[in-house]
């Protein structure tokens, strides 16, 4: 049965404060929970709603479902709720393409571009310290699984640009267009702010200012953060 | 002044049935009403909440924060709501790549995919009949401006392949590399739904398989379809 002391603890977990204070997370969902198993991440307890469920994890606790509902993030809550140990990432080894994300904010954003570096092999992401949190709900729903591989480090960008001898590649709407570029086989890929770009301090630093060009009317909205993120992966990758 | 048949009215544009029997639709928030007019899309009313907002739109009327609430699908209404006759999109002139979507279901996806329409210079969208409407508010929030300047058709995708003699492409997960491919000058690119990709009825009308190669793990998610309609207008672009 599970205590209200842990029902407690799992609610707390929607903050990133608790989150770092007991380096526990949670997700939600069959998949996203095996996912991360087969991952090798490491569970604190998984809690499921259906007694034929409990084995299909090694070893659930069947709760009520109002049990569940309350600790659930979700609306609709879908049944199958992990708690996972905080993922130990590993270090960088800076033998490919990094990418760095300036203050991305929004959940979903932050989602697709883990998803995307998955996808285009890239083991490496570094976000500012006011990036978006990964283990943010929304921003795990919207992962699967890729969260668990691809390092994701929070540091200082400052700090992380002086030590680095890698070109820093920035995107901006006025760049050079990626299409003349002869990109090389290692380097840093920094994307701004949804609303503000790359911020001044992260500019100084930047070698090569790139963009997607644009073939439309000139009043078009700048293309979506993640969107671009993963334009300029796959010109990284088609070389 | 407001009357309570005109809230009603607006609150029926909720849905899809009442924006094609009035042959209206909503936006709400300044930029955005400000880009339709721009486009030169005809409105039928803008509501504004505070008096100085008159005249920045030509002919506005004042409405009560909580008149503006009731009409609003916004939980935070923004001051501005729009309520416009539907554009009369242009004919297909076939000069160029067209886009067509069999089933897409997501809002954000479709928002997404007409704003990178609009940013690729693509004039042409066609939707399957079972595509969301591309009136939905939630669509109309992500296109921003965008869905003023593509030319968006919704009609039997099958009637449609049997009429053209472009060249179709579809993404599929297992089709050729994009880019090993000598793509044309103008061609069909066909994106399917976000969780059964591309339906078995429309599959016959495609001349190639095309997909965007994965240098990650083989367990990773697909890519998002709106991600991925954003890769590959990109490498038709950059030709």
């Amino acid at each position: 049965m599970v205590t209200k002391n842990q029902i407690k603890l799992v609610v707390s977990l929607k903050q990133k404060k608790y989150r770092s204070q007991h380096g526990l997370f949670v997700v939600e969902g069959e998949k996203v929970v095996n996912e991360l198993l087969e991952a090798g991440i490491r569970p604190f307890k998984i809690f499921v709603d259906k007694a034929d469920q409990i084995q299909k994890f090694g070893d659930a606790e069947l709760v009520s479902k109002r049990d569940l509902k309350q600790m659930s993030s979700l609306v609709h809550p879908n049944g199958v709720l992990g708690v996972f140990y905080m993922i130990e990432f590993g270090t960088d080894d800076l033998q490919d393409w990094v990418v760095v994300l300036d203050a991305v904010r929004d959940p979903g954003n932050l989602g697709t571009i883990i998803r995307l570096c998955d996808w285009f092999g890239i083991q490496q992401l570094v976000c500012s310290k006011d990036t978006v949190d990964c283990y943010n709900p929304k921003v795990l729903q919207a992962t699967m699984g890729s969260v668990a591989r691809v390092n994701i480090v929070y540091t200082d960008l400052i700090g992380y640009f002086k030590n680095t001898s890698l070109p820093v590649y920035g995107a901006f709407m006025d760049g050079d267009s990626v299409y003349g570029l002869n990109l090389p086989k290692k380097g840093i890929l920094v994307m701004g702010n949804e609303a503000n770009g790359i911020s001044d301090e992260v500019d100084e630093y930047i070698t090569s200012k790139i963009a997607i060009p644009q073939f439309g009317a000139a009043s078009t909205e700048s293309l979506n953060v993640a969107t671009a993120t993963g334009i300029l992966l796959n010109e990284i990758r088609r070389r």
